[in-house]
């Protein structure tokens, strides 16, 4: 400890470690040799962690400089730090007191792979979802202002989210607010031709290297006024165009929504970030602040073999989401069937927000270039554009997971649904997904489209099924039609191939009183423990949904004679398949027992068979319901 | 007809009239002269018919030499016209064969108020809610482009849409499309301080007063080059720098998004407006043409005393709605209540997405300037503001139109409810809104909040009730919490001001084996029926909810005795209350009859009364069921 209270006067030669600091305090402390230091031993931690339990790799490797200096320049909690999606939040874990906990990012009872109050006063709010940053930081600037707290709330966005509408609405919202900062990481493999002109216009900034200029002239501004706000214009009247140019017409976009813009700054140099924060800390307005950082940053293997690490990393780069449709998952076969599908048939368009690898659509593109489209961040515009598509006779695919499905409720409602357009949705990731906690989990895209009328849903049981699938809602149906699949692969399958069909197939036991409902993924460990309890004489028949929605009333008449009917779904409980029947039960007059086993709440971050097990739907959770409730004969 | 055959040669003293033109394609033959007559003949139809059936007025007046000059360049059909909102397209109505029927506008059975594809084939795609226009014409582009179709697609936005994050994904996406015309309906009183950044951008474009200018730089270039696309920013590099300034520098947000700009051009000279938009069917490139036009143009009352017009006209200046909160109706009520809430307690804020007067919000900002916010269009962003506000601590309400709320169904359940964060929304219009049709009908609300972990939701039966569920729901719950009530105001109460609360109302008729269950507006109906069929004989007992989410448990063992029970709900049906209480009472032993009446598919424009009648809501169709179902006894 006594080394820790000199430690602005140790030599930079002195061996110094990240567990010897006490956090966040102690980083002001650091000279930048120091920090260099400790940066390398933050990013050699992350990289041996995250290589055990999974998570972000490059975004965080790309942002440690950046985080330093904002807690080396601001003072959380007081300040707050609002992290854009969250996954490049794992150096402020490190910084702010949670080391130890490091090594279980991601794992059950873990800390969390996105920023979470609960855990720390210095993640002063949740995130996982793209582009809610900048609104978020309003609200929080706006109680400061009330409160007369005079801290400031710094925005952090990546390039990627700055394409949802949602931070566009932020930044129209933000420019009048004097204690916010919105910081832009600027990642270089972010930027992708195929998603729209914000990103070619931030790479025409980007390349532009004008940082240490612009960082001089706004030196100078400062030197006259101590106080900026307005003053930062009127300054700038009176000095060169030279100047002028890099400070306010180089970067209109951000001017011209009523921000001082500083940058493009080098996110890796540690002196040249503090220095512009240090700046936008004593501007009296809104600042945004462009910093170019490199993804991946610091890990030998890239920086060794950058074509090899670019080629090994299929990750979809706009998200820095290593998940990719590998050769054997759901998402992969989606993309090949769809991109099957797609050659046959000229209407067939397919449409990702920002997930081409996640959702398998490289597949698709790689057929049929001319009909395949990224339009970025934007689930909103991916849906009405769909919409559009279809007006004109086109068959749009919008694959997308289910979580961020969410954006665009509205547009599924108001573009789709009321004009009874024919789109479908490939809803990828639908269900428990796991590690990334509940901000990700596929929980509500049933309870969203059981709202909706006019709308199918099919929920597959596996591969094949998924195809016949497909087929059905491309080719057959109209209006609104959506296809769930979970994240990961498939099981081996323990039903009959024979089963397999795009209705419901009724699987009676003359023997039992109890009937099993389900679908998709859970609907294998229901039929393995229907077989396991069956061989202890616990009979009970079997109802397997791969049509969920709607629900044809022949099934009421089907099953209400028995005298118990167990439902597992892996859904939101509410709006949910299981509560529908449960409905038509009650209209049907069925008076027996009727049980759903379901989810109520947010779902924790776990392994994915974990999660299951504790929601009643694992083949042993199965077998528990069915010895409680059925009889042995 | 001869004379239309002729109608070139036509002098232009000679009279013409609206009604012997054959339409659309006689406009193309009119002169300018006789133009002009024709709008002032438009207007006037317009004038007389909304005096009578309500709806837009000041935006349809200021599109009128927009929308001829549209129909002037351009083929519609082939060519497309995509309105935002859609609440300026009354004009279009009446220049494309509907002029017999525009006195039945936003009637029962008669054409409705915005744009709908079974009416005509010029209604190229529904709208209804804003900021869709942009994405739903690059679907359209995308899909001529696809088919070798070389015709154009033409949205047609206004300022305040363009503050919706929809809007701003649409240009990011559509500024490579070479079909693409996108006009600003840029409209002076939409133009408003508190609504952000890019009004005052867009103000500060519209005051440069530029366009003559820019015409002529535009003729310049096109004569150089018969194809413009990347040529236009090759040409203008030898231009001179005043002319470049015109077209390039004034212009960069939407330059920057890829698109080339045109404009400012005064809306109401229809000559100036057919030049740009010829130019514009000439570029081979996305073309952004900004058009100024003056709400209520041609209006003699606004004409002639334009300040007595903008005192009495208090409508919603961001989207023309002239529907205000008057003294009596359930939004005044909210509006003066908050107020007061607001004036005690220092943590309240309020918050608007551009809907101040409708909401009654203007009460709150008159007692509570300093906490009161208006975000303009962008409903996301309130919600994630108020999340951010809340995560300090303040009490943000958010006052929105139910079927508004859809835009922010992510925002809910990822900003606010993961967190846990306090925020009430005040739900108006919720339930069915009338004449403005199925885009507009709150009918979603209950669905999307009951899927969400954590919510709790009020349905007030009258003003006293209203006001008991606010102080609940902002005083004493946590989490999301919502009060919901319809457009309009309270009709004279049939039910004892003792069952007012924020629970629940059991009302027990010994004699009675059924039971009716209802809550809001609708309760009222179903106790008028209640007591109307007692009185000849048919008896029932009553369940008035005013906490509809969640159900308490108890009340399935309070009910589960009757013979028959019926549930009267103004909501989609799935997800709503009444299938969650079926759900309920298949889970606890149920076998008598259950029966929802609710809304199953989206609802036609008809009156609120109407529409209630045909759902079964009315106190007429309640009797029916009683009679139906109940026993005399």
């Amino acid at each position: 400890m006594s080394m820790m209270n000199n430690l602005e006067k140790m030599p930079d030669q002195q061996e110094l470690h990240l567990e010897d600091l006490k956090l966040p305090q102690d980083l002001k402390k650091l000279t930048f040799p120091q920090c260099r230091r400790i940066a390398k031993e933050i990013r050699s931690l992350m990289v041996r962690v995250i290589s055990k339990n999974g998570g972000h790799l490059a975004s965080n490797l790309g942002a440690v400089e950046l985080t330093m200096a904002l807690h080396r320049v601001f003072d959380s909690p007081q300040d707050k730090f609002v992290w854009d999606v969250g996954h490049q939040c794992y150096t402020h874990k490190i910084l702010t007191g949670r080391i130890k906990e490091f090594r279980t990012i991601r794992k059950e009872n873990g800390i969390s792979g996105f920023p979470k109050p609960e855990e720390s006063p210095h993640d002063c709010f949740i995130s996982g979802h793209s582009s809610t940053s900048i609104s978020v930081a309003c609200g929080i600037a706006e109680s400061m202002r009330l409160r007369h707290d005079d801290h400031h709330v710094i925005a952090v966005i990546g390039d990627g989210a700055m394409t949802g509408g949602l931070a566009f609405e932020g930044l129209n919202n933000g420019g009048k607010l004097k204690n916010l900062i919105v910081i832009l990481n600027d990642n270089n493999m972010s930027i992708s031709g195929n998603v729209g002109s914000v990103s070619g216009y931030l790479r025409s900034i980007r390349e532009k290297e004008s940082y240490v200029r612009t960082k001089q002239a706004v030196e100078k501004v400062l030197v006259n006024t101590p106080h900026v706000g307005m003053p930062v214009a009127k300054v700038l009247k009176g000095t060169k165009d030279g100047v002028k140019n890099m400070l306010v017409r180089q970067a209109t976009l951000f001017e011209q929504m009523g921000f001082v813009y500083f940058g493009p700054v080098d996110g890796h140099n540690q002196q040249d970030l503090e220095e512009v924060l240090r700046t936008a800390k004593r501007c009296e307005c809104p600042v945004f602040i462009h910093v170019k950082t490199i993804k991946g940053k610091g890990y030998l293997p890239a920086e060794k073999n950058p074509s090899q690490f670019h080629g090994v990393s299929k990750f979809d780069v706009m998200t820095g989401n290593p998940e990719v449709a590998g050769a054997d998952c759901y998402s992969a076969v989606f993309g090949k069937e769809l991109a099957r599908l797609g050659k046959e048939n000229p209407r067939i368009c397919a449409i990702t927000a920002a997930m081409k690898y996640g959702t398998g659509l490289q597949y698709f593109e790689a057929e049929v270039p001319d009909r395949f489209y990224d339009v970025g961040i934007a689930e909103q515009h991916a849906v009405t554009f769909a919409a559009g598509l279809a007006s004109t006779g086109m068959i749009p695919v919008f694959a997308v997971y289910s979580t961020f499905l969410q954006r665009a409720y509205d547009q599924l409602v108001h573009d789709i649904a009321i004009g009874g357009q024919h789109v479908v949705l490939g809803i990828d990731r639908a269900g428990v997904v796991g590690e990334d906690g509940e901000t990700h989990q596929g929980m509500f895209d049933i309870p969203m489209l059981t709202s909706i009328p006019g709308t199918t849903i099919y929920a597959p049981a596996c591969y094949d099924e998924l195809k016949l699938c497909m087929q059905q809602a491309i080719l057959r149906d109209s209006g609104l039609a959506a296809v769930r699949y979970p994240r990961g692969d498939e099981k081996k399958m323990s039903f009959p191939k024979d089963s397999l069909n795009t209705e419901y197939t009724y699987t009676e036991d003359e023997k039992a009183d109890i009937l099993l409902i389900s679908y998709g993924r859970v609907y294998d460990a229901v039929h393995r423990a229907h077989c396991t309890c069956a061989s202890s004489g616990y009979h009970s028949s079997l109802l397997k949904l791969t049509k969920i929605h709607p629900l044809e009333q022949e099934l009421a008449e089907l099953t209400k004679r028995y005298r118990k009917i167990i439902f597992f779904e892996e859904s939101m409980g509410n709006g949910g398949i299981a509560a529908l029947f449960g409905t038509m039960l009650a209209e049907n007059h069925f008076g027996g027992e009727y049980v759903r086993v379901t989810c109520e709440e947010f779902l924790r971050h776990a392994s994915i068979p974990t999660i299951l097990d504790k929601l009643g739907l694992s083949e042993h959770a199965v077998c528990r319901y069915i010895y409680e409730y059925g009889t042995k004969n």
